[in-house]
C-alpha cells in the first residue's frame, strides 16, 4: 500500500539569531521519539531559517528611497517595508491594488519578494535567506552530523499564484534531493509516450507540509516520511525556475 | 502529535464511461481493509472522472477549423488536438513555444484546458468534467448512499504554473469542504494582525496527494487523512478562482 506520513516536529521554541537549526530539530525529533532516515525529507519554514541567519529587519531602521515612499503611496504599504521589498528584488513584475510582484535576486517571482511582517515580532521583517540552498545543505550537514542520517532538507515558503486564490508553500531552498521528477519520454499503461509529465516534487512536499505546519501553529518543521524521491546531492531549487526565454508571464 | 497520512487506494481497474466511481472506491477501500470517515480527504484524479463521465474524445473524429489548423502550425501541435483545446476554451490567454494557455468555460487558467492524451488511449483525448464541483458532489452521494460516510472530495489534475518548471497538482472540483483557510484578522503569537493569510488548502491537498498517485503507477484515488479542514455542504472549486480584475497577469 502506498502510503506517506506527513509527521510535525514540535516545541522547536523561539528561534534565535545564531541558533544551529539542525541541532534544533534533532533536539525536538527527540523528545519527540521520532528517529530520522536518510530517505526521510525535512521540510523547514524559512520563517525560522531567516531568524536564525538574522534575515530580520526593524522597519523603524530602514530609511525609504524616494521610490519607496511613491510605491509604499501608490499601493498603500508602508515605505519601509517597500524599501525592504526593493532590497531584495532585481525589478517589479507587476504593481497594482496592494500587490507588489518581484523577481528577487535568488529568480523567484513572488509577492513582496518574500519578505514578511507575521511571527517575527512586531514592527519586524523577516527576509528570505540569501542563498537557501545553502541554508538547507547547513541544515542537511549538522543533522548528518549529529546522528549520521542525511534526510533531504527543503525550505519552504508561502507563495501567492496568478489566477487562483491563496498561497501554497512552495520549495525556496533544498538540499539532498532531485526538486523535480521528470517522466518525460517513458510510456503510459497504453504506451502513449509522455510529453509533458514534469512534476515538481519539491513543491508538492512543501504544500503537503504546509497541511501540517499551519501559519501559527507552532510547527515550523515537519518530516514527509515515505516520499518516493531521487537522491542528488548537489540538488538545488533552481531546478525549479523557468528560465525566462521560456516564460510566457514575465 | 500533528500527523497526517496520504494513503493510495490501489485496485481500481480500467474505469469506463458510465461507471459508477463512488461504487469503485468503496470497493477498492473495502478490498483495502480501508473504512472511510467523515473526516477523510478523498482525492480523485481528473482522469477516471472524466472517464466514467465520457468525457472522452477520439482526435480522429475532430474536424479541425481554420482557425485550429493555423494554431496547430504556429504551436507545432495536432490542429484536432487544438480543435478540442478551442472548443473547452473562453479565450486564449498566452501562446508561444508550444504553449497554448486557455481560460477555460469553468475560469481556469491552464495550459491546454486540461485536454490531456496521457492515460487514455492512443489518439484519445480527456477533457477536464463539464462541472467538477459537480461530479466531486455525485461521488460524495454515491459513497455516503453506500457506507453512510461522507468523506470531503477533491477531483485534481496537474496544472504547470508560471515562473516555476514542473506540475502541481490543484483540485478542479470539491465537495464538502471549504477550500480555503482564511486567517486573516488573526493574530499571531506576537499580536501582529495576520494580512494575507489565506491559504489555498485544497489546492495543498490536491498537491500532496499526487504524491502517491504518480503520473503513471496507477492510483488515481488517494484518501488524506489527519487534515484540519473545514466542512462546508455546498464548497466549490469557485472559491479558489480569483476575480479578474484583482488579478495582475491575465
Amino acid at each position: 500500500m502506498k502510503r506517506i506520513e506527513i509527521i510535525g516536529v514540535e516545541g522547536m521554541g523561539e528561534v534565535r539569531t545564531g541558533d544551529c537549526v539542525g541541532e534544533l530539530i534533532c533536539a525536538a525529533c527527540a523528545r519527540q521519539g521520532i528517529e530520522l532516515t536518510d530517505e526521510d525529507v525535512l521540510v523547514v519554514a524559512q520563517k525560522i531559517v531567516s531568524k536564525a541567519e538574522g534575515r530580520i529587519v526593524s522597519l523603524k531602521d530602514i530609511r525609504p528611497s524616494e521610490r519607496a515612499r511613491e510605491l509604499g503611496r501608490e499601493l498603500d504599504k508602508d515605505p519601509a517595508l517597500v524599501e525592504v521589498i526593493l532590497g531584495e528584488s532585481q525589478r517589479i513584475v507587476r504593481k497594482g491594488g496592494r500587490a507588489l510582484i518581484v523577481e528577487t535576486h535568488h529568480g523567484f517571482i513572488s509577492a513582496n519578494a518574500g519578505v514578511d511582517c507575521s511571527n517575527v515580532g512586531m514592527g519586524q521583517a523577516a527576509l528570505l535567506p540569501k542563498d537557501a540552498d545553502a541554508s538547507a545543505r547547513t541544515i542537511r550537514a549538522e543533522i548528518r552530523q549529529r546522528n549520521g542520517k542525511a534526510p533531504a532538507v527543503i525550505i519552504s515558503d508561502s507563495f501567492g499564484r496568478p489566477w487562483r486564490v491563496g498561497t501554497v508553500d512552495v520549495a525556496v531552498g533544498i538540499a539532498g534531493m532531485k526538486s523535480i521528477k521528470d517522466e518525460r519520454g517513458t510510456k503510459d499503461g497504453y504506451g502513449y509516450e509522455l510529453r509533458a509529465a514534469v512534476t515538481a516534487i519539491a513543491d508538492e512536499i512543501a504544500a503537503a507540509a504546509e497541511l501540517v505546519m499551519g501559519k501559527k501553529d507552532g510547527v515550523p518543521v515537519v518530516i514527509v516520511r515515505g516520499c518516493q524521491t531521487e537522491k542528488k546531492e548537489e540538488g538545488s531549487v533552481k531546478e525549479l525556475l523557468r528560465p525566462a526565454a521560456e516564460d510566457l508571464f514575465r
